[in-house]
């Protein structure tokens, strides 16, 4: 099992420990006669894996009461249609959107679908190579609600601060950096996550949201996309994907038990970042990384090589050594590590060490 | 490990040696150094697992390329939207519903929302016991399609016929005894069924249906609502449940390799019932079954005790026994046994042998 070397950037990799409680559960869950994938979701059994996973998950993120933790399906996609169904749907005014990138821009169309977009931010313009400073974000002070991308998967981009203005609703889709360090999540109004970056398997996306906003819900909507819904059938109105909840469920606990928090888990994300950003700019142009300085990611660190005709040697290289997962998106190309939780600063030393290796024997 | 012994409504028992072969594949999954979690969703390694289990699928069902397979989220529930959305959302003529139990009954205020619904059956009349002959349908020749739900997992009634007019487009939930018997697919335009009954943990949900129809779609959708869309991208519009489809493949590969085809799923099936409904016929009417001769269910056994104030006894008895998921849908109370694919003969006999005893003890 190599998932101590898998740069993929995603579904990425997950805790060994993790791995090896999930392989057992679905033999005999815990504290039950049945395996995992048998056992009824009506269950008590299964009502208090929910229930830790969402009081874990408030812990980690120290979330009041005002707030829901729902576990949903369908990914950031889903929320990318289910957030202006909720917001957007019949409003006077325009939402404000940031497009950073390649996801933020997935999102785009879909609230268009609900009603008026503004875009706040257009990176097309820069390829992408950055993210905007706040004067440079238009921001409408009547806006619907604001929505970026923490985290550019695809581009190595993150936001290292809260966007926006305090009386516009903030909606966010931190699918690949959540819980990789503290968020002040009250100041957000909808936080959604896909599971499978730094928290579980796919098939399961957390939302967190105002309850009071979560349940306004103007007209009646099908119920798989109501939100209300889900907040008053708390995460069970029809079969949830019990595997992959039960898995984030082990990863919170991962969180909370064996790094010790958010804190110290975002002390360990910096530093592993921090030793591959080092390497690529010591590397005397090389190695160059793609976002600049003040936009880069602490989860994606995406580079290129100043020779491109060499890109393949290298990640072919990477991966005779064990490191999985380094090519770029498909859309951009180039090479792209992934340094989620689960990815140990251990890894990150081997991949230093074959890209300082293969520099050395090709520098020419 | 009591797979063996669980009758759950679902999710449901599912082979062991497939719960053997997932467990193995969380550590490490064959052919690949990765575990099965760390596996992206864009890897040749997880295409040739979609590939399979579509190929596999269609050999079970002798599907014809005219047709196409999704696996998508979002369960049944989700279905009862998408489907009205593609069909019903603009059509001037009204859709037939078959109202026979507690699901197909969820199906119909979802596809209000969408167009005008008529009941073609409202079993409601008759509290479910039974499901309506040919006679008592009321089929409209101009109906934008006609819906049922073959089994009702709740009420335990099932169809044994395909019912409706060949100029009428057919849709039908078949989540409840999907892959349990042969089934003629073809004449249907849309089958759904999620896999969480027969076919793999919850989660993904297969989808069969007409590609042109399909793909008809008359206004922009949502994307991750348009069947159009997902079969541009063959179920990888976004990350799928990438576990909940390997399981679902290597119960297809169960069904083909080693139950031997859907008609000898079908023979075992029905030897299983038949074994239980013999027991509760020859009870002298202590144990009652609840569907009506006709109409019964080969998937959900549902029945109760002449003296209901026993019930509560006989359940914590044959849960003394290894004998799980008993307790009735909480709709309805009483006593099911599901008798999905993975549960065994063997088991169906185990619970007989309790009945038998429970009944010899407190006939009075």
């Amino acid at each position: 099992m190599r998932t101590s070397h898998n740069f993929s950037g995603g579904p990425g990799a997950l805790p060994e420990v993790v791995i090896e409680q999930a392989s057992e559960a679905l033999r005999q869950a815990p504290g039950s006669d049945l395996g995992l994938l048998g056992i009824s979701h009506r269950s008590d059994w299964f009502r208090e894996v929910l229930d830790e996973a969402e009081r874990n998950t408030r812990r980690l993120l120290g979330l009041s009461e005002d707030y829901a933790v729902l576990f949903l399906q369908g990914g950031g996609s889903l929320q990318f249609s289910m957030v202006p169904m909720l917001l957007l749907r019949g409003s006077a005014t325009a939402a404000d959107y940031v497009h950073g990138g390649y996801w933020s821009g997935k999102a785009v169309p879909e609230a268009r679908l609900e009603g008026r977009v503004r875009l706040a931010w257009d990176g097309s313009r820069c390829g992408f190579s950055r993210l905007p400073s706040d004067d440079e974000l238009k921001l409408a002070p009547d806006a619907a609600y604001l929505h970026y991308v923490s985290n550019e998967t695809v581009e190595g981009l993150q936001f290292q601060r809260v966007l926006g203005r305090e009386q516009v609703l903030r909606v966010c889709d931190m699918s690949s950096d959540f819980m990789s360090r503290p968020v002040a999540l009250e100041r957000y109004a909808i936080v959604y996550a896909h599971a499978q970056k730094n928290l579980g398997p796919s098939g399961v996306t957390l939302v967190i949201g105002r309850k009071a906003l979560l349940a306004r819900e103007p007209a009646p909507m099908p119920s798989m996309l109501s939100y209300r819904h889900h907040l008053q059938q708390r995460s069970i109105f029809n079969t949830p994907p019990v595997f992959a909840i039960y898995v984030t469920l082990l990863v919170t606990r991962w969180l909370l038990e064996d790094i010790g928090g958010l804190s110290r888990m975002d002390a360990l994300n910096r530093q592993k970042a921090e030793a591959l950003y080092r390497l690529i700019d010591d590397s005397e142009g090389f190695y160059r990384g793609r976002a600049e300085l003040g936009s880069r990611s602490l989860m994606n660190v995406v580079f290129g090589l100043a020779a491109p005709e060499l890109e393949q040697a290298f990640l072919a290289e990477a991966l005779r050594a064990g490191l999985h997962g380094l090519p770029g998106h498909r859309s951009i190309g180039g090479i792209r590590a992934s340094l989620y939780n689960a990815v140990s600063l251990e890894s990150v030393h081997r991949l230093c060490e074959v890209m300082r290796d293969f520099r050395l024997r090709n520098r020419g």
